[in-house]
């Protein structure tokens, strides 16, 4: 029975549909959540890290800060050092394990609901007003929408869309169309054309948005751009922007757009900005730390614009940041290291697990794969894990014999067309639906650092929330995920 | 290579020496925390759950929440509704995955020191004083320390002794002596006769200490009776009370010692209590969810009764509630279970791991062990799992044949005398230390119920920080353990 694992983790492919639960009519408990604001903010930032929790934070502080023994420190973030800190408690009406949808719904509309759902209540027939809508609505405010991965992607969708299943993709890029919000940017719209429907992209133009992709165009936009689109020039997994791992001058970073955001929503009334950093969780989601790391780090850069902005506006600026629920069980500490951790390792990985994916189906030509030798050169180069008798700037970086022996059964079963691979709980556990050569290739680079995992889907730990500036004091204690947007409704000044 | 265990736990067994890092003369940075402070408490309570961080306090707000799906709740505790919340790191000058000597003198001493050094700096010559030691030198404070492990431990050690070692127990046992600190209460004294030297308790007497070991005694105590060690009258392992899961009516709980800590302090002048749950901690190492959040539990009712307190004091109190590290890398969600948890079935779990060790040990007589089958219809009377096609109450207390295969390896392992067990890395991972049955009993139940591990030893994930009452805006907001103890001591009028 050594050949089954009982500590590791199960199969659950991301995209996993959550339509089995059943709905009942009820909206959840409305109760007087009124706050007292003697002043409102004119901009409101909204940054969301998906699947973003304390681990992940304080592993991008750790990443950053001095792992030298006697003399250990963090490297704050730039949120991290905000003077109000929130906690919230994210489970759904479904799950204390909760999905995006029904969290991100929980953010911008304030009840509890299925997951799955999005922007409507358990019933999944009432429509909820997010404060998005609200605030264009009854303040004229513009409103920009902006997200690392697919715009009608759960947690931006749940800003402006109201359906019972996050999957209805080209549902939402209907309701993102009659959004009348004026900036959504970042990656792509997921099945935009779906089964030879218009393109949603043409509907957003009929509309009288500018649909952008390249790099000059996007950069050149401004506050008389009107209402635009601007999509990142190259798209990696799903129509996201490529892991900050992965990028290159052609990309824009998750700063650039929002800084882009700013130019193109300043106006004289205000503007509400929700930023999501939506690949946190899927490098979660695949146990890809230094993945997940460096988007993390990236989604720091960005709030750092807005941090800017407030200081040139200091009294009319507010910026929570805060993630919708944590991903992957992720721990800084692992069994096998203890005490110790070596975080300065994940620095030799290079490129994602997605990038190293797509590399390695680039090596496979019809019938020949290549050869173990080769893809081991890959690891090398790529990750730094060196097999067990070579040599490495730092000895954390040898792989045992015992993970030289996982790496090479992943990398038979990874040459194996998936359908042919094992399909036993055992091999579920052990790479998650993932690829089973990049999985366990981060999998031991994680380990070997302090990092373990605990799942391949979302858990139940709160998440912190960070605030600065007008308003900021009512985000400090522990609340629910619904109070955010009780909190920002009043700050605000919408109802 | 199937054999190989990779996202499993490594064995570090409990009580690990830290004696190997160097250290150096400098203390760390002792820059200007001073903090206003426009009224002061008179009576301060100090609460501190061993290797308790977000997910151990949410596990058991989930464990008496509400769990039907559609409808889902937290049940909140005393300390989670309290108006002011705050986030500690925990990292120490050896390691972002720090022990609880260092990390109990950063909240008594406001430095950073090696894991394993008490009130100490790093150093480990110079010596720091204690918020407890400041409290009765300056104001004339009575100090209570209480603790459900030994009151030598790290933790309640760290708030009277100076040694290099926490592994110095008798040392600290005389230190305890010297303290003048008014009532030691809780568990035993570890060590306290160490090699034929005078016993610690005898020490205690001749400086005119009442030694009290059983509860009609106990019970007894008030304001007038003097200095106080009072043990509960059960000792389980290593010299600490009983789990609150194996507790019966002969012994007192933590609730009750604080209550009667609060008799024998109260005075004119004002006293400081410090009250740790050490086997959350205990119970977070071997993996045993049932035994931890049992005894987080009966840590909330011991806040309670401060809380009472308070409520007769209110312009006078002040209670902080945190921990000093995350242990065991817990999480709501594991793998197997995806976003499910099934949290109703830890209720199935009638004691702790170490009582069911007791039980097996009971069992085995010279060569004859129980067989399978008798060993079988105990976990069934005391966990609730029964075999593949048993009958259950809840269908997910019925093991897998997987999970009862790995019973079974287990329990064979557990039959052999400790030195004839596998010795090799899978195995280490598979108990990390901890008998091979027990330890393989709470894995399942706890990963059947949702819950993941990644570690048996400490992780660096940050705390929180709840407090109420005079003072309580100070502990609100991102800092570091080190600003609690700065905190503290502003509020309370030392130097």
């Amino acid at each position: 029975m050594r050949k089954k694992l009982f500590v590791v983790l199960a199969v659950l492919l991301y995209g996993l549909s959550f339509l089995g639960a059943e709905g009942t009519a009820e909206m959840p408990n409305q109760m007087d959540r009124t706050i007292s604001v003697t002043k409102s903010p004119k901009y409101v930032f909204m940054f969301i890290g998906d699947g973003m929790s304390h681990v992940q934070i304080n592993a991008a502080e750790v990443f950053n800060g001095n792992n030298t023994k006697g003399d250990i420190a963090l490297s704050p973030l730039s949120f991290t050092e905000f003077p109000v800190l929130g906690l919230q408690t994210t489970y759904d009406a479904t799950s204390f394990c909760p999905d995006s949808a029904s969290t991100a719904t929980s953010l911008s509309s304030g009840i509890k609901t299925h997951s799955g759902v999005l922007g409507m209540g358990v019933d999944k027939t009432t429509k909820t007003e997010t404060i998005a809508e609200k605030l264009k609505r009854q303040k004229d405010w513009k409103i920009g929408i902006i997200s690392t991965v697919t715009l009608n992607h759960a947690t931006p969708a749940a800003y402006y869309a109201h359906v019972p299943s996050r999957n209805n993709y080209y549902d939402i890029g209907l309701q993102m169309v009659d959004s009348g919000f004026d900036y959504f940017a970042g990656g792509a719209i997921n099945m935009a054309a779906d089964k030879g429907k218009t393109s949603i992209y043409d509907l957003l133009e009929a509309k009288g948005y500018t649909v952008l992709d390249s790099k000059d165009s996007i950069e050149s936009l401004n506050s008389n751009s009107g209402k635009v689109y601007a999509q990142n020039p190259r798209l990696q997994d799903s129509g996201s922007m490529p892991y900050s791992l992965d990028m290159d001058s052609t990309d824009l970073t998750l700063a650039d757009f929002v800084r882009k955001g700013i130019d193109v929503l300043d106006n004289e009334k205000g503007f509400f900005m929700m930023c999501e950093s939506g690949k946190i969780d899927w490098a979660c989601h695949a146990n890809d730390a230094a993945a997940e790391i460096s988007d993390l780090l990236a989604f720091d850069k960005a709030v750092q614009v807005a941090i800017d902005f407030a200081k040139k506006h200091p009294r009319e600026t507010l910026i929570v940041v805060t993630g919708d629920h944590e991903t992957g069980g992720m721990t800084i500490g692992y069994a096998s290291t203890g005490y110790n951790t070596a975080f300065e390792i994940l620095k030799s990985q290079k490129l994602s697990y997605v990038a190293f994916d797509t590399i390695i189906k680039g090596m496979k030509q019809g019938n020949t794969n290549p050869s173990f030798d080769e893809v081991m050169a890959l690891v090398t180069e790529d990750f730094g894990l060196v097999s067990p008798n070579g040599n490495a700037s730092d000895k954390a970086l040898v792989l045992t014999e015992g993970e030289y022996s996982r790496l090479k059964e992943a990398y038979a079963q990874s040459m194996l067309p998936s359908d042919k691979r094992s399909k036993d709980d055992v091999t579920a556990l052990l790479y998650g639906g993932y690829d089973p050569l990049s999985v366990t290739i981060t999998h031991i680079l994680n380990n070997k650092a302090g990092i373990g995992w605990t799942s391949y889907s979302h858990t139940g730990t709160p998440v912190s929330v960070y605030a600065s500036g007008v308003g900021e004091q009512a985000f400090s204690g522990s609340y629910d995920n619904t109070d955010i947007y009780y909190k920002l409704r009043d700050i605000v000044g919408v109802n």
